[in-house]
C-alpha cells in the first residue's frame, strides 16, 4: 500500500480508555490518518500531549463531538468509542451519509429486543441491528466483517469467554451440561471514573464479584456460542491493577469424547489464528503474557472425569476492544489484519 | 478466668508466614502463654523484635526445632506451623507425650491411602489419622475440637470453599449436577518464598490459575462436604496482593426448591456461628471486609434456571489458617470460642 | 482505672478515612465510650456495621453533624476529624460549652495570620490558636497536654518530619545549612476521595511529587523545629499504596560534631518514649514496620561530609491522625499513654 | 538506510530484565539484525518464545555466553547486559577482536581507582576505562560516542540525576550548597530477583531507603556533573511498582540568580532534544508519563528563598538501560538518534 492512499478516520468518544488507547493504535498505524477526534472534555487540546503522543509536530487537536461528526464524515471508517445510548443515536446518521462504522460500545450487538432489559434502553434503530456484523474474526465472517457497514465491536469478557468456549461448542464435543465462566478484569474495563467505589484505596488489595447473574456480556457470549450451547453462568470480578482479564471457563466432554477432540476443536478454529496464543496448560495463560498486546492466550486441561477448565486472557483495552477495533478495520480496508497491531509485544516486566 | 489459669503453649515452625501470623496471634490471647516457639532460620532471636510486637519486656526467643519440641513436652498445647512431612513425623511424639497438638499443615486432614498421590510422601502415622479431628468448628464437631488429642487445622481455600458450599449439600437442596469452585488467593498462601516466580517483578499485576485439576485441597473439600456430594472441580489462582481469598462457588437447585431453601440452609447452618458474615449478596463479599480478622463472609444469588453463585471471602493467614487454629485451642481449653480473636477488625482503608 | 469510670467521648467528622480509624480504635479503648458519631453521609446507619466492628450488640448509629454536636456537650472529650473550616466553627462552640476538643484538622495548628495564606481562609477563632495545645507528645510537654482545653492534633508528614528531626535541632548539633525533607505518602493521606485523579487507574504504578514548595506541612514543621533552626524544604509525593509515610530527611552536622552527637541527639529526646521505634539504620526504617500501628520508625546515617540522612515512618492514619489523638486523649484523662493503642501490632506480611 | 544494510548485532547476558528489554527493543528496530543472543539459562531456548515475540518465523534462538561471544566476532555492535565483572572481562576481548561494544554494566563508567572501593573488585582493563565513552547522548558528545569503539552505557539512577541537575550546575547558575537527591525506583531496576527480600510479600505495599550514603551511582553522578558541582547526596528507594524512577532533586540559585536562569539553562541544555520532555511544573512529572519510553520528564519549580526543586523520571529499563543503548548504537551507525524508539508511547492506563 502507497502512502497515497492512506485512509482518514475518525474517533468519537476518544477521552474513555477505550478512546485513547483507539487513537494510540491508530496513531501508529501505516495505513490510516486520523482526521477527527471527539472529546468532550478535551475540546481543542493537542491529542499529542494528552496522550503522550511525543514531540512530532502531529497538529491534530480534540473537537466536540458534533463538530468531530461533521468531520467523520470524510472519513472512511468512524469509530465508536461512545456510550451505547450515544453509538445508537450516532451509528445511523453516519451509516446513511456513507461513512462505516466500528462501534464500541454494546450497542448493536444484541437483538432490538433485549436491549430494555439488559441496557435499560429502548433501541431507536432496530434495523441497523440486523446489518451489523458482530466483529470478533476468529469466530466470525471475515468476509462479512470486510464488507460490513457497520461493524459491532465485541465486549472484552465476551472476547475472552467467546474464544475460550466457541470452539468446543461449534466441534459438538461438550456434554450438555452448565458452561461456567468466572472472569477477573483490570479497573480500565470499567471506563475512567471519578467516584468513590473506583478510588485507589477502595480497590487496591481488593477482590470482589460484581453483576453477579445479571451482567450484559452474559447473552453475548451465548449469542456467540449459539443456540444450542447450554446454560452459561458468566460471574465477572473487579482485579486490583489496570489491565487485563482472566477468563476461567468450565464444561464438560460429552461421553465418548477426549481430550484429543479438544485439541483438535482448538486446532480446528484457530490454525492460522495470528492473535491467539495457544498454551500448552491453563497455568501458562497469565495476563503479563498478553498486556500490551492484541492476543488472547488460551490454555486448556481435561480431568478424567471428563471435565474441561479452559483459561482465556487478554488485555481489556487492546483484543478486548482497541485492538479488536483496528483489527477488524484493517480487513474492512483490506489490509493485513495484523496492520499496525502485529508491533505489539507483551510489556515485561 | 484467672491469670493463674494461662496456660503454655508452643509453637513450631513460626518462621512461616503462618508461623508468624499465629505467634502475633498468640501473643495477644490473654489464656495462653507462649513458652516455647521454634524457628530453624531465627534461633536466639528476640520474637518480640522479630515480629514487631514493640518495646515490652518480652523475652522469648527462638529456638532450634529440637530445643522447641522438648520445650513443648511441658506445654498443653503444641501449634505445627511446620510442613506437612514435618508435623507427621512430631505430631506421633507430642501426642504420645500427652501434648494435645493442632496441626496446620495438610498433615492430619486426609485418609492415609491419599498422601502418596496427594502430599507426594507416604503418610508415617495412619493410624494418628483417625484419630485426629478436622478443626473447622462451623461444620463439624466442637465437642470432639474440645477433647481432642490432634486437630487437623484445614487448609485456607478448602476452608472458604466448605463454608460456602457444605450448608447446601447438607441441607440436601442441591440438583447432583458438578460443584464448580474458582478461588483466587494472596501470595502469602503460598508461604515464605525465594524464588523468581514469586518476585515482585513477577507477580505484581498478573493473575493466573495454578494447580489446575489437581490441587491438594480439592479431595480435602470433597470429604468435608460428604460422600453424597457431587463432582467437584477446584481451581486455585494466584492474586497480585498479600492477604485474601476469594471463592466464586456454582452449585445449582434440585427442581422444586428455592432461593427460600437456599436461605434457609445458610440460616440452619450459620446462626450463631460468630465468625460467619452473611452478607446480602456475593457482590457484598470483598477481601477488605475479612483481611485481618476471624471472618469468613458468604453472600449468595440463586437465578431464574436455579443456578447458584456463593462468594465466601476470607483471610488466608487468619481464618485460613493461625486464627481458625486458635478458635480450636480456644475449645480445647474450654474457653469462649473468640478469645483472642473478637478485637480483629478489618483493617480498612 | 474502673470500668465505672469510663469516659464519653464523641467524634465529628467520623466517615473520612481518618474519622473511621478514630472510630475503631475508640471501640477498642477500655477507658472510653462512643456516645456519639457524627456523619453527614451514613446519618441512621449502625457504626458497628459501617466499619466492620463484628456482630456484637452494639448499637451506636451514626448522626447528623449537628445532632451529634448536641450530644458532644455530654462528652467529657470530642473528636474533630472535620475539614479545617469546620473544625474552627465547631470547636470554639464546644469549649465553650465545657467539652474539651481534640481536633485532627489543621484549623489550630498555625498562628492565626497564618490561615489566608496556608489554608485560604480567615481564622474565626483566633484567641483559641493561643490556648491550643500541639499535641505531639514526643516532642512537647505532656503536661500542658494532659490540661489542655483544646489539642491540635498534628498533620501526618509534620509529625513523621518533626520526629525524624526536632531531635538534632533542639540539640544544637546542625550546621545552618538547609533542612531538606522529601516524604512519600499512601493515599489515604488524602482522604476520601470521589474523584477521577485519585482513581485505581491514574494513581496504581504512578508516583509523583505535588504541592512542591507549597504544602501546609512545611510552616507546621517549621514551627515544630523552632525558630532557629534553618531553612526547611518539604516535598510531598504520592505513593500508590493505601497507608503510611516514609520521610527521608536531610541536614548537616555542624563542624566539630559527630555521629555520636547524633546518637546522643536521639537517646535524649526518646528514651523512654514508647511509640519512637528507634532502627539501627535508615534501611531498617519501612512501611510494614509501622503500619497499623502508633509507632515512628526511625534511623539515621551520618557520613563522611558531616551529611545526615534521617529516615522516619509511620502509618499516616494511626501516629499520623488517629491514634496520636488517641494517645494525646489518654494522656487529657490522665490515663496511661499507650491505652489502647499497645496492642497494635505491624500487620506482616 | 536501504535493508541491505541492516546490521548485525549481539547481545550478552540477555536474560535479565535489562537483556530481555533490549532484545525486544533490538527486535523492533529496523537497521540492525539480531545474530546472537546469549543467556546461560535459556541455552537453545527460542527467542520469540522466552520475550513474547509472537507467532512470527524468527528462529534465533540463546546461545551460551561462549558459543554467543564468539557468534559476536561477527557483529559489528555487542551488547553487554552482564554484570559488571563479566563485562570487564569480555568487552576487552570483543574490542581487541573489532567488534564494537555497548556495555550496559557498570563496567566502564568510573577511574580504574575507585572499582575496588565501589564495585568490590579490581578492574582488569583501566586501559579500556581510559577510551570508554560515557553514553548519556543529551548531556555528552554526540560526536565521540558515534566512533567510540566501547559505550559505557549509564545508570538508572545516574540519568535520571543527571540529565536533572547538569544544565544548572553547567550553566553556573547554582550556589555553592550541597546537592541532594532523594530517587525511587521500581525494583525492575535490581533485575531478576529469587530472594525472599524481593517476594512479592516483602515488597508490596512497602517503600524503604537503601544503600544509603553508599549507592554505586552517587560517584557516576558526581562525575557526570564534574568536579565542581557541590557536595552531592544521593538516596535511592525501593518502590512496589515494576518499572520506573522519580528523583526529586534539590539545589539552590547562587545569589543574584532567578528561576529565568533556571528555565534557561534548561532551554539551552536540551532545545532539541527528542527524548528531553520538559514539564511545566514538578508536579507534572509522572512515572505514567515515561513509563515504556525512552523519555526523561523534567519539571522544575524555584521558591522564594532560591532553592530549587527539579523531579525527573524515566522507565529504568529504557531511558535508564536498553533504551539509552540503542540511542547510543544509533549514533554509532549514523542513523537518526529515535531509529526504534520514536514510537515508544506511555502506555496508559
Amino acid at each position: 500500500m502507497s502512502s497515497s492512499t492512506v485512509v482518514p478516520v475518525a474517533v468519537l468518544g476518544a477521552s474513555g480508555y477505550g478512546g485513547v488507547e483507539l487513537t494510540r493504535l491508530l496513531a501508529g498505524h501505516p495505513g490510516v490518518r486520523l482526521a477527527a477526534v471527539a472529546s468532550d472534555r478535551w475540546i481543542g487540546d493537542s491529542v499529542a500531549a494528552r496522550i503522550g503522543l511525543g514531540g512530532d509536530a502531529w497538529a491534530l487537536r480534540y473537537q466536540s463531538p458534533a463538530d468531530a461528526e461533521a468531520a467523520a464524515h470524510g472519513c472512511a471508517i468512524a469509530f465508536l468509542a461512545t456510550p451505547a445510548e450515544v453509538s445508537c443515536e450516532v451509528a445511523p446518521r453516519l451509516v446513511a451519509a456513507g461513512v462505516r462504522v466500528i462501534d464500541l460500545s454494546g450497542g448493536f450487538r444484541l437483538p432490538a429486543a433485549s436491549y430494555p432489559a439488559v441496557y435499560r434502553f429502548t433501541h431507536p434503530a432496530p434495523g441497523l441491528i440486523d446489518e451489523a456484523v458482530y466483529g470478533l474474526p476468529e469466530l466470525g465472517d471475515r468476509a462479512a466483517i470486510a464488507r460490513a457497514r457497520l461493524v459491532a465491536n465485541p465486549g472484552c469478557f465476551a472476547t475472552a469467554a467467546s474464544l475460550a468456549l466457541a470452539p468446543l461448542v461449534r466441534a459438538g464435543v461438550l456434554a450438555d451440561e452448565r458452561l461456567i465462566v468466572d472472569a477477573a478484569s483490570g479497573v480500565t474495563g470499567a471506563g475512567r471514573k471519578a467516584s468513590e467505589e473506583f478510588s485507589f484505596a477502595e480497590i487496591a488489595d481488593d477482590l470482589r464479584a460484581y453483576r453477579v447473574l445479571s451482567h450484559q456480556h452474559t447473552p453475548e457470549i451465548a449469542q456467540t456460542l449459539g443456540a444450542t450451547a447450554p446454560l452459561l453462568t458468566f460471574t465477572p470480578h473487579l482485579l486490583p491493577l489496570r489491565r487485563g482479564i482472566l477468563a476461567t471457563c468450565h464444561a464438560r466432554l460429552a461421553i465418548g469424547r477426549t481430550a484429543a477432540d479438544v485439541t483438535a476443536a482448538f486446532a480446528a478454529a484457530y490454525d492460522g489464528a495470528r492473535f491467539i496464543e495457544r498454551c500448552a496448560r491453563p497455568e501458562d495463560v497469565t495476563l503479563h503474557r498478553v498486556v500490551g498486546t492484541n492476543r488472547c492466550a488460551i490454555g486448556v486441561a481435561v480431568g478424567a472425569a471428563r471435565e474441561i477448565v479452559v483459561c482465556a486472557a487478554l488485555d481489556n483495552l487492546v483484543k478486548g476492544a482497541a485492538g479488536q477495533a483496528l483489527q477488524n478495520c484493517n480487513l474492512m480496508l483490506g489490509l493485513d489484519e495484523a496492520t499496525g497491531l502485529g508491533g505489539l509485544r507483551p510489556f515485561h516486566p
